[in-house]
């Protein structure tokens, strides 16, 4: 389970990489522009993945998730004040980290406790957590491709098969 | 990894149904609203999630990929005309064929060629193509979402992270 844990992270380390291509051949101001939806705009949404996952991380490094939800909400403000660039830069920075902590293997099976605030105490490991962080992205990922064509603008393919059929076929 | 991929579309089914649930809640005539987005209405994504589910069991079962999609084509004008409440009913058909099918253990590591019209032939499993099916329909839940804030609506919660916690913490 935890190498397949692995390879879902690295694809969605390569589907965000495919959205801030995308992003950054638009023009600039569509990254903050207002559109009525899930969030006020795209930084929005990406400024909430990232924190997302920034937040994931210290729990698995062990931290509390309320002391990792308010780590996330004292940067809430200025990383969705960022530009494009500097969010790429975030989120690949942070995919360095993850990737270093992954390739531990033995936090991969660590087991975690985790004390949500409304639903009491889950026990897990950082496998079985990890693709919560990678369905997550997918998902908001598929918001911004609404938001995108809201907007007047296509979006860019981000699809697991696609990524499987690149990955897969090249080595067969 | 098999238990995983089937735990997976477990979660897959449960998403679903709170889309349904919530599209239920709703005035009818969102569900084919014209909506400027990934779509042009919320029938037209589930139409699309429905039938590319659907092709992907039927390669599991020996079909080929492009005669999957020819099926899909043919039944595209009709499944985008359903109404909410039969759509409902398709998934649900559609999701007690994928458990029986999931749980025969010896069908989940069966080895498949896939030969892609546009990428060459892709040597594969079903278990590893399952979060494919799964990741394709979170990221269209998530289009669903921002077209419903498009419409001036609330979505529902389809997080794996809370599906997580919904069915480990009773059971701790």
């Amino acid at each position: 389970m935890s190498d397949f844990a692995f390879k879902l992270y690295e694809y969605n380390v390569w589907a965000n990489q495919q959205i801030f291509n995308r992003l950054k051949e638009l023009p600039k101001e569509i990254y903050h522009q207002e559109i009525q939806s899930v969030f006020p705009s795209i930084s929005h949404v990406l400024s909430h993945v990232y924190l997302s996952d920034l937040g994931w991380i210290e729990v698995f490094s062990g931290k509390t998730l309320s002391d990792a939800l308010a780590l996330a909400e004292q940067l809430k403000e200025q990383t969705e004040a960022k530009e494009i660039e500097e969010m790429e830069d975030l989120f690949l920075r942070l995919s360095e980290r993850y990737i270093l902590f992954l390739q531990q293997k033995e936090q991969l099976n660590k087991p975690l406790q985790i004390q949500n605030p409304s639903s009491g105490i889950m026990k897990t490991t950082v496998s079985e957590l990890l693709p919560h962080v990678v369905n997550h992205g997918t998902y908001h990922r598929g918001n911004i491709t609404a938001m995108l064509r809201q907007a007047g603008y296509a979006s860019a393919p981000t699809d697991y098969g696609l990524y499987l059929f690149m990955t897969k076929t090249e080595k067969a």
